[in-house]
């Protein structure tokens, strides 16, 4: 049994039996996930129009943060792709990006999307990220990875345009200004492109066979965008692109570690960043759940959501308070992690030293780092959100899934990330009740001499014209109670020589009060058209919940059978 | 069958059959609801903060439209109390009462509202009305109900103070100004209700022991808002009051019938006040389609909600252009019309008459008419709304309903009705999420030796530890797929000898894209654990989705059986 303190820090439990290869196998991957790191951070600070060492300091405290707090052994947290998509969106609506304010407010942002985490586990809505179905993720993110391709693409032209809150605004400063691009700087991206994707594909194999272990050519494979950065770098000193060709580059990165610093509190300033802050700590949480449950099933592990809450919440506040900008699990970095070997979050303690001595003494050499090579790293790294195979399956498996995944896609794209969310979430809702508001009623008979009754309509039955068996498959509430009774008069009109009307009730899970008054005047109109209704096959819950209520006297004569072979037989002889 | 005209215009099909004695009839009840609808009519009008003559034309031309084409042959339309209440609401959001501006917005919302109506009828949104659910409906008539007994208070005692916005404001204001209060005003109104308390309660019988027939009684019964009114109009002028003690009287009601007007528009002030119309339209056709099929049940008939949209949407575009204000299907009136002998929509016809010759000859008789009475009439009107029982049986059945109704009722009365339709609506879809997302599952075992398999925990079953039966009462969708998986993975943890786990599909009518991902998943994480997955009595609606992807091909070499008793005979002879 894990002791008080190991259940609060899952960490001391693993560090108990922690041995050599462990640390050597945690050391490994919280290098290679520190080279992946600066890069992105660097990338996804851009992204979030932030300056660059924001996205590094989100790669140190709340990575501290985490490992101390987090379940998930090698789930890799700090600045990912959509939450700073995200970021940007909300923020620029407060404040003019480059400014000291738009700063604080993405460090306020970080401050509340950690509180709400924290309030999401007090009051035990982690489940609500189940509420934000496959397709509307699916669509949500394909159209996100979308949106952060195109926003990057000014960056690989080296063109010069405001950032525009909306996907047709970059598209038509994209358009309008692609005549003015900037060859030097499309030819860094080309190359720096070429780098990243030889390296993915191709480097691993290549060392290998020029005699390299496995590890250590996978571990050079992963290195891609440093290499990119090199290569980019290299460039720009070597032939001074950025005087004589104007490439732009990412010039000064303030060395140091952040300072600790206090938030300035204004009510109608937060409530204001409050909408926004619980969509990125949903997306967050919801990105983190899904990989670190996935790596963990690989080890026949378990994550525990409500521990996740926790461990995300205060590294959020970590990063508000340690300068940088809302962190989550991110997908890409902690399958590398896995992948790499970690097994502890000892690993995500050598990813932020890492970070750490990146900010105190390297920044210097990201001086003439072109910002292509930055855009080119967010473009390679958000491409494989966007799931074809997965949209194509939802096609055709579920129009309404295809559907919602759709419109998810479309208003993300025409309304921004926010609106595209909320919309996909209330129109999966929607076609949930559509659906359930028109359910399936089956007349149903005997299959051959068993106790088993099917429809009508599928099936070789038996049937009896004075005793019929009705099947409704759905919980009976407010939104079908309506339909329910009209279809169940209508069959019934065609039965002149019916007595007796069953209602096979192994698809109703539930019976809410609307529900209940239709029933019971249903049993009034029956009996005074010489119909007597009883059920069969009613659930336990069910039947404890109409046994609280006066039904099942009114029901009488009518009866409630345990099965409809019962109800069939005694009734009609069938 | 029914002719083509008589398909569109119901009244023809009931002409075509008329007869002296259903005159008769018609003429009756439609002289009786003209005499309960002059001085309601009048007090509703007053409700919606209007002048009195446009709740008299609210019932000329709107009964005329709805007499041509509604299918109910009994529904009394015309001012009702709840719809003047939102239309009061409404209306002083957009203009000071008493202006010109006032009417017109009125009128304008009646237009919309009709128009709402109508593309309800276009779009087949008919159906909409059932996602009110019962405890929406009782929770929110009951605090309406409450806000316009409140709101009438203030004519009670005499006392003047403006329209409130929020119910907190009419109490606030009643209290302070209660110490002004009129004695003569608040003695006229305790008569006033007296009168109509015993015309209800004990005048029929009354007149009956003397003499008079059922007929006669019930009819002269009805008239106790006009002795009211007789009786108020009566002291007034007797003891000249108005001048006296300050009783405050109706004054001068235009004569005349109304000008047909034509309404400005103006985008910006009609898309306001369309919020309003939406919610005004589906409380007045939920309204008058619930006592439509209330009486039409009575005589085995139905109505068609359909043709109701476009006689309610029809009959509110006549109230716009007829100068009066948003008019339905009234509980009270309708039931009165009824039960006087209405056989078809010809007793509307008399009853607009009536309201006609009203306007064009005796509203001089209605000056001294005291507004206390319209008060006290207002309050006994709505007052049975408040459904005690109603709630008492929602209270007993299902906490989930009686919270509904309860959150309802509390936000109507603090934010108002609009805010309260609409927070319960958001809350039963709410609950109903929450219910579904946490299905109950249950272990099964057959029933002795019967093909009937039940819960382990409710029924002496048979089981068999190499082959477990698990039944999910709920569909299977993005809300509970994460649940349901941990449930059936802990309940497999606790089975060590299991081979084969059969899921019982009989709960199970659809199954959305998310929940088709975790079921892949859990085939192959449950065939690594060497168990094989099995489906037992698919419905048809499911098993034609799954057909059409690969998962049945994925589930091999686990089967789906038509049957639980099938299954478990051939995978663990049970």
């Amino acid at each position: 049994m894990p002791t008080r303190a190991q259940r609060v820090f899952p960490i001391l439990g693993w560090l108990a039996d922690y041995r050599r290869d462990t640390l050597v196998n945690d050391v490994l991957a919280g290098v290679i996930v520190a080279i992946m790191l600066v890069p992105q951070g660097m990338a996804y600070a851009f992204l979030a129009g932030l300056p660059p060492q924001m996205g590094l300091y989100a790669g140190i405290i709340p990575l501290f943060v985490y490992a101390l707090l987090g379940s998930s052994r090698s789930l890799a947290v700090g600045p990912v792709a959509i939450a700073s998509l995200m970021v940007g969106e909300a923020v620029s609506q407060h404040a003019e990006p480059g400014t000291e304010l738009y700063m604080v407010t993405a460090m306020v942002l970080a401050l509340l999307v950690g509180l709400v985490l924290l309030l999401m586990f007090i009051l035990r809505l982690g489940s609500l990220v189940n509420f934000l179905s496959h397709s509307v993720i699916t669509g949500f993110t394909a159209a996100a990875a979308m949106m952060i391709a195109f926003s990057q693409l000014k960056y690989v032209f080296g063109l010069d345009f405001p950032r525009g809150h909306h996907f047709y605004e970059t598209l038509n400063n994209l358009t309008v200004n692609l005549p003015d691009f900037n060859p030097a700087t499309l030819g860094i991206a080309l190359i720096a492109g070429f780098i990243m994707w030889y390296s993915k594909k191709y480097l691993g194999p290549v060392l290998q066979k020029w005699g390299a272990s496995a590890l250590l050519a996978g571990s050079v494979a992963k290195a891609g965008p440093m290499f990119a950065i090199l290569a980019g770098v290299g460039l720009v000193v070597g032939f001074d692109l950025n005087n004589q060709q104007g490439v732009k580059i990412v010039g000064d990165i303030p060395a140091g570690l952040p300072a600790l610093s206090l938030l300035p509190f204004e009510m109608d300033w937060w409530l204001g960043l409050l909408p926004a802050a619980l969509l990125i700590a949903l997306v967050g949480f919801l990105e983190s759940v899904s990989v670190g449950t996935a790596l963990a099933s690989k080890r026949r592990e378990r994550i525990r959501p409500d521990k996740e809450l926790v461990a995300l919440g205060f590294a959020n506040i970590g990063a508000a308070f340690g300068g940088a900008y809302p962190v989550a699990g991110g997908f890409g970095r902690s399958m590398v992690n896995d992948a790499s070997g970690a097994q502890t979050t000892v690993a995500s303690v050598i990813t932020a030293s890492g970070l750490a001595l990146t900010v105190l003494y390297f920044t210097p050499w990201f001086y003439y780092l072109p910002k292509a090579v930055l855009g080119v790293i967010v473009i390679m790294a958000v491409l494989p959100l966007i799931d074809l195979s997965g949209i194509k399956n939802t096609w055709n498996f579920n129009r309404a899934d295809a559907l919602t995944l759709a419109i998810t896609f479309a208003v993300v794209l025409i309304a921004g990330v926010e609106a595209g969310l909320l919309a996909g979430m209330l129109l999966s809702v929607a076609l949930l009740l559509q659906r359930t508001s028109k359910p399936h009623i089956a007349v149903v008979g005997r299959v051959g001499d068993s106790e088993h009754f099917r429809n009508v309509k599928r099936f070789e039955v038996k049937t009896n014209p004075c005793c019929l068996g009705l099947r409704i498959d759905e919980n009976l509430y407010f939104a079908n109670t309506r339909y329910i009774e009209d279809e169940v008069m209508a069959i019934i009109s065609e039965q002149p020589q019916l007595q007796h009307l069953v209602l096979i009730c192994n698809g109703i899970s539930f019976i809410d009060a609307s529900a209940l008054e239709t029933l019971e005047m249903m049993v009034d109109n029956l009996r005074e058209s010489g119909i007597t209704l009883h059920l069969s096959d009613v659930k336990g819950p069910v039947m404890d919940q109409l046994r609280q209520t006066d039904f099942l006297h009114r029901l009488q004569p009518g009866q409630v059978y345990l099965s409809t072979h019962e109800a069939m037989r005694e009734l009609c002889d069938l």
